[in-house]
């Protein structure tokens, strides 16, 4: 098990209490040093696979990476120029056309390849009360939502129907069809901010996303109308979170937390009423491409590092810290390679993922087209946690594997970069299925205290990435990634 | 000039140096207490001004007001049950009628007062870039806007026009009619967060601010055909704030910070040309009404002090903390002395204003009504400025009059309610033609560093009040309310 920041605060209270200790007990023989506080010994594995010459690499390519913006300038055209990139849209061919473009002017071999992805575009959205207690004659009550990937269309003029709220499935389930059929059923699943203030954001999003994910086929199953989640995220803005859902057949939309708690407080008044208009069309499904682009190996091209992120966003903002930060950075790897003139031994595979946000197409892709080859993929690395400070990397890799990591983590610990932590999930989704084969596999552990603030709102934009941060992202990547590349030895498995 | 918090951090600072001082030191002769550590010493007419009952009273309102709900579930109503209120509204109307309702059950004489106001509503409000730097063939890029109070409407089918952007009336005016002509301005003055933060957000509001109200007027001057400003807030959360603007007969509105960063950007880079769309109403001016109900003063009826709040808000949110919870803890002011049976001296007026928000027509009718009769306004007190910890109350007031009031402020020293800060301008907008006019005038002080997060915006809603802080809220109002009215004099003008 890695150590943890606090665990690090920890150990400097103990050596803190020790320094002080009275003189009495400095007069004292002195003990052995514990073992806690002894320099760990480097393994004759870990000197083979990080001879000096690459050590010095490492460092050579972390200070470049910390000195230039070549990864923000590639999120700002992606962003600024570009704007959101949902899949099959015009602005994701554009992306993909342009970060080919990029990576063929930086040497590398690229090719696109291509995938059906879907193409769903968002129509209109609003939602009114239209009965609820105390109602002024006349008065209606604007809510703020917006429509889930994937969820059909109300009728063009809306429709009308009772809320039921419930928190969780169990209550829907009690509910039963005869009180669910007709209506429009909100979960009301609170986010647990103080989860996520607490550095435990993930745990967070994975326990409230569940009813994005499942809840509209839940209420679908018992004749619900159109079911509504209260947004997925830690802020209080009054901002929609929009997202994947499991086809339900029926509208689906998330209301802002605030929308979900005024309609709560309002159903336990009395009757709450909504007329709710949802225009999204799904179109037929569209051909686009995962871009690859290979830094080949100079001594076996055939062994593959992936370094990615996914180049396809949700269509509300444009899509800067999920996830053109995590293409960015993989860009960034490759550009460095080039600048300092490092080839590594084994090939670099930068990856620009499509349609990771509705439905993984392009990762399934990948994975039907190379899985022959995942024996020969080394590793892969994904960046899709935003673009804050890197702390280190989740991972999900044999104790074996993590040990000799540790000299090209220690690389990393001038940024606090190099907590290694042992993931029991797939650290990347677009890696999951190399990762469920077997290949090693990380993802950048960012800090992510605010990412779900801003995660799948409008408010993911460009301002919301700190340079300096991005930096020790492209940092982190780069130096991961040559390392796994150059190293003397494939990570075992 | 009152203590602020910092300076008090300061004097333990000194005190802790002073106790910490060496042994020689301490036994000196002690020197007599500093004057700044002595007790203050109470002043004779401070004496006769609170005897000891008054004193005890003063203490049951600020326990009563810390230990009940009254002024939130005013809140609650105003907010979820009506929702928002902009002057003209059925949701306005719906408000008085509650309000007035509300204060009658208290035993109050309460009655409606006429006011013409304008009625302007919103309509549809979309922007996208036409043409951009790097514009990818096919796509637009939607920008994040609303209508400025009293805009005028483009087209049905919108306007399309290039983006001049000016960093102050200075750059405009530079520019002169030839290059504003026909144009689309966007004033981007960046809002202050780190004044926000550091506790000087008002001043950071007063800066920017001066662009919504002013810029659209100076653009239309110049032939601009619209003007938009970038949101007066502090949050980044790609939330528009709406506002009044001085009628300029253009559309008018506010991007959103991200977006302003964004057209600034672009526009640096080449053309950036908009398609904007802004279809609001201004409908015949509306009859509404400012709540008055009075709790008549015991020996002095005809003498008034005025507690108040603005009951109008702006559309986009349900005006929680701009101004709900300002009329809620003027509400509960008079509602406590009826719950302890105290019965002021003077005259405690309850004051809901209506449309401060767009124009002041409400405060603009009082004035005109009853400007005679400011002579016997002892004092006026308006809260609209959140709902967060009060520390106190901004001020006009005469010296004399700040040193009468010590002991008042005093009784609110345990809730940290206690400083009375120096104004130069009028603390509150319905209540600055009395305080011009001489009447002693005070605001509650909120802590208002997250206030312009939310002022304005659709995120203007009943969870972003704290329910312990809007008791403190009602303390700080019903005991100054209720000191005023029934301390010994009239407080000196």
């Amino acid at each position: 098990m890695a150590k943890t920041r606090c665990e690090a605060s920890f150990l400097v209270m103990i050596v803190s209490a020790l320094t002080l200790a009275p003189a009495h007990a400095q007069n004292q023989q002195p003990s052995p040093a514990p073992a806690l506080f002894a320099a760990p010994q480097t393994t004759q594995e870990q000197q083979q696979n990080f001879p000096p010459q690459l050590l010095k690499e490492l460092a050579e390519i972390k200070t470049a990476a910390l000195s230039d913006d070549y990864a923000y300038k590639q999120v700002e055209h992606l962003t600024e120029n570009i704007g959101s990139r949902p899949s099959g849209s015009l602005q994701a061919q554009a992306a993909v056309d342009y970060v080919a473009g990029e990576l063929r002017k930086l040497g590398l071999d690229v090719h696109l390849e291509g995938v059906k992805v879907p193409h769903w575009v968002r129509g209109t959205e609003t939602a009114e009360l239209a009965e609820f207690a105390g109602q002024p004659s006349g008065v209606t009550q604007r809510i703020v939502l917006t429509a889930l990937g994937g969820s059909t269309a109300t009728p063009t003029d809306g429709l009308t129907a009772d809320i039921v709220v419930v928190s969780n499935f169990d209550e829907l389930n009690a509910l039963g069809r005869d009180k669910v059929a007709g209506k429009i059923i909100l979960f009301n699943e609170i986010f647990d901010k103080q989860k996520a203030a607490a550095g435990m954001a993930f745990n967070a999003y994975g326990e409230a996303v569940r009813y994005r994910g499942a809840g509209p086929k839940a209420a679908a199953d018992l004749g619900a109308v159109a079911a509504l989640v209260r947004s997925v995220g830690s802020a209080d803005f009054r901002l929609p979170h929009t997202g994947w859902s499991f086809p339900a057949g029926i509208p689906a939309g998330a209301v802002t937390a605030e929308d979900a708690e005024l309609i709560a407080h309002l159903a336990a008044q009395g009757t709450v009423r909504m007329h709710l208009t949802l225009t999204p069309q799904k179109l037929p499904d569209a051909t686009s491409y995962n871009v690859i682009a290979d830094l080949k190996g100079s001594e076996h091209p055939e062994q593959i590092v992936v370094v990615s992120g996914h180049l396809d966003s949700w269509d509300l903002g444009t899509g800067a810290i999920d996830d053109a930060a995590g293409v960015a950075v993989a860009m960034e790897a490759a550009e460095i390679a080039q600048r300092l003139h490092l080839r590594p031994k084994r090939t670099l595979r930068v990856i620009a993922w499509m349609d990771e946000e509705n439905g993984g197409a392009g990762s399934a892709a990948y994975t039907k087209d190379h899985s022959s080859e995942f024996l020969r993929h080394v590793a892969a690395i994904e960046s899709d946690s935003g673009a804050a400070h890197p702390l280190g990397f989740d991972a999900k890799l044999t104790p074996h594997a993590t040990e000799i990591l540790r000299p090209a983590l220690n690389v990393l610990q001038s940024i606090g970069a190099n907590v290694l932590r042992e993931s029991t999930y797939p650290p990347g989704a677009d890696i999951a299925a190399m990762s469920d084969a077997g290949v090693p596999a990380l993802g950048i552990l960012q800090d992510g205290r605010t990412y779900f603030h801003y995660h799948h709102t409008a408010a993911d934009t460009l301002d919301k990435i700190v340079p300096s941060e991005l930096r020790e992202n492209a940092a982190a990547m780069a130096v991961m990634g040559f390392a796994l590349a150059d190293m003397k030895d494939p990570l075992p498995r």
